[in-house]
């Protein structure tokens, strides 16, 4: 009786002891990053020094042998390749895509626009053809009489009144994604589609598209901002036509590597804390927010572990992902060596919503785990995470969670300016502050430790 | 009996039934200024139409013009100007500043600087002289007896680990406010600091400084950050001096005006609640973020409370204040204006940090006042806000704080990327986000709405 007594006495206290050594080594891991973080130059490398790395380039390529020889460098225990044969899309060259609109005889004006990842060219053609321009698939379907022939332009709007702006972005994404074979299944011979932004400039967003075998496979573009307001206002004043040349297309099938480091744990080796991003990009930009950022914060939370010398319970794995972009080959293979080996992955963390300054972090994992992350807060809160909730995770470490049940999580960076640049030749390295870059890999840092030392 | 239990019953579903029209009117607020918000477009008047307007210019005098006619068409019940008498410190032209470092006979370097705010001068004269590095004014008593006919370069750092930039800024501001009298004391020649800045470039950033009248008024200039590095780092291996040249003076004073627009109170037309920011700006930038966010904001939700039919019950003031940077003369008038009045003043609010994503409020009131605002978080929290603390106001209100000891808060935006733009050239249109802009006023909105609605 007097033992239990003691314990439920000593217990607070206990907990109290810990609570305060946590904070204090998460302290510890704010002020190295934010003093001595070398993320910025690491970014600066990847963007400046490799630059755009779509799967199946030369960049990438390179980008896997940088990220293995930074990953070394951070103090890795092994870094490992993991191959994977990724899609090898190509816009073609520099003028891979051409739109000219021509109002009537007097006047012929060119769009600023890039062709949809994915998307097949004009065979060297150009097709000129009537515009149809639709605000939604609704209006589309109302109008499917009208499309034979002509290139169908989708004029959908981000809601500016949506204050998540992934919001926005998914309520959009379906146009770049299923626009082009949504009108060519009613004979348009090409599309043009808003690009997926709000931003006050004129400056296009590639992105993945795909198309469905049953319809053909028509070119599809984004345009900019101002351009797309300029052809949708036309559209209600007068019909026109427009040139359309794209030069996208497949070449072979190109092997590529998830790049894979470990710190080895000391009381669980075979179990797996998993954090990364991926280290592709698209072509048009120097990728870096997307995820140049989420790359350099996984190889900064290494280095940093490190350097204090902190020794994990469980084994963990920062891994640099192939082919998210436009195929998903990186985290699908993550997902399936996992289970061909049996592994045992107690959470994953990926940051692959930019560089900006961090707000919390989105799960899919269960309750009880959930209210588990959320006791943790008040540690978290000096940093910038405020919100830690249900929905989320990352499209690379999605595969772990469909295979295993692994409970996932994403940092979520306040998203305002995320669809300025997302896709965009402006996601480059002066448009990420080093400040906010950092303090995304202390919360990370934070959140990964309290998961090392507590497991879910 | 039975009555006391039906009140009993009620008064939650009518404290439910009145949350929930907050909730629809807050959410009417958010949406009016995200969808059609005009305070973009009016920034880019101010900033790309006006440009810099320091106290005394012909600039400012555009601006007072400029926000009479936005704040009429917002739609202000009235307009008035208050006069105010300010100083009209002037730079002396393009090349205000010079410093050329001269390691030895071979090698000079010009830096970039730019003269601090309320300097004296050179007259037309150039100061050689050897340098005396130190890293705070400890440093400098340490030295006192080295730095007669010296001139002493500050080089306090930010601490990056400081998450609240605005810390660092605290800490580093007293070596721009008070550095040039305290190595004049000693017999100082000039002064070079650190730009209170921890940015990735070499962009100096200017701010105010004062002379104390007991020692000789001597020049004053700050480097950006590369140069600022390079003179540390040559002041550890050898001696150097530097020539240095400014032609900073003071015209006449120059007559002012805060602007005032007023939406006249239903309930209680002689109790104010005021919401303001500051009109001038320093002169080497376009003012956007310090503080032409402010002003905007401030005019975007007059239109916006307007738009929506709003009649509030006290008397609303939007107040673009005159001459922050420089002198307060504006802050102080508007509230000794008020106290010669004997007006009642409710609350103040301000936004001067910059028009970044809004993460809360700081406030400057009674513990019961702020336990009230904090309890409205959760109709705050699904437009950004997630604190609402303790500390904070503005420089424009403080006077009205302490004449009054009227309650009176600050929008906190997150600060990280601040200090790389505050003061310096790229403070600039272009440097600021749309949507993070009409966050911060949907917030303030917000606020002001609740507290017109309960009082404080």
């Amino acid at each position: 009786m007097k033992k239990l007594l003691l314990l439920a006495l000593l217990c607070p206290a206990l907990l109290m002891a810990q609570k305060n050594q946590d904070s204090v080594f998460i302290k510890k891991i704010s002020d190295e990053i934010m003093r001595n973080g070398k993320a910025h130059d690491l970014l600066r490398e990847l963007t400046k020094g490799i630059g755009g790395r779509l799967a199946g380039s030369p960049q990438f390529t390179k980008a896997v042998i940088w990220g293995e020889g930074a990953l070394k460098a951070a103090g890795a225990d092994k870094v490992f390749l993991q191959e994977c044969l990724m899609p090898n899309w190509n816009r073609g060259g520099k003028d891979e895509a051409t739109v000219v609109l021509m109002n009537n005889e007097k006047t012929a004006r060119k769009l600023d626009v890039l062709a949809l990842g994915n998307s097949l060219g004009t065979n060297g053609k150009t097709v000129t053809a009537p515009v149809i321009a639709v605000a939604s698939f609704d209006e589309l379907e109302a109008k499917k009489d009208l499309v034979k022939g002509k290139i169908v332009y989708y004029n959908h709007k981000f809601d500016a009144a949506n204050i998540q702006t992934f919001r926005s972005y998914g309520e959009a994404g379906q146009y770049r994604r299923n626009g082009a074979s949504r009108a060519a299944k009613y004979g348009a011979v090409g599309v043009m589609i808003r690009s997926l932004t709000e931003a006050t400039d004129n400056i296009p967003h590639t992105g993945s598209m795909s198309y469905n075998d049953s319809f053909p496979k028509i070119p599809a573009v984004a345009l900019g901002g101002y351009d797309a307001d300029y052809v949708w206002k036309l559209s209600r004043q007068s019909s026109f036509q427009v040139s359309l040349k794209t030069n996208g297309h497949f070449l072979p099938d190109a092997v590529g590597h998830n790049v894979v480091a470990e710190l080895t744990g000391s009381e669980f080796p075979d179990q797996f804390i998993t954090v990364g991003g991926h280290l592709d990009s698209w072509d048009v930009n120097e990728g870096a927010h997307d995820d140049g950022a989420g790359i350099v914060q996984t190889i900064e939370i290494l280095r940093t572990l490190k350097e204090l010398g902190y020794r994990p319970k469980h084994s963990l794995r920062f891994v640099l992902f192939a082919n998210e972009e436009n195929g998903m080959k990186g985290g699908n293979r993550y997902a399936s060596e996992a289970k061909d080996k049996n592994e045992k992955h107690v959470f994953a963390l990926e940051s692959d919503a930019g560089g900006f300054t961090p707000r919390g972090f989105g799960f899919t994992m269960s309750e009880p785990q959930l209210a588990k992350v959320q006791s943790w807060l008040p540690l978290l809160r000096p940093y910038g995470t405020e919100s830690l909730t249900m929905g989320g995770g990352g499209a690379d470490i999605g595969p772990l969670n469909r295979t295993f049940g692994t409970p996932i999580g994403g940092l979520v960076p306040d998203s305002q300016r995320y669809f300025d640049i997302h896709h965009a030749r402006n996601d480059v390295f002066e448009n990420v502050n080093k400040r906010e870059l950092n303090l995304g890999a202390v919360n990370m840092a934070a959140l990964l430790y309290l998961i090392d030392q507590y497991g879910l």
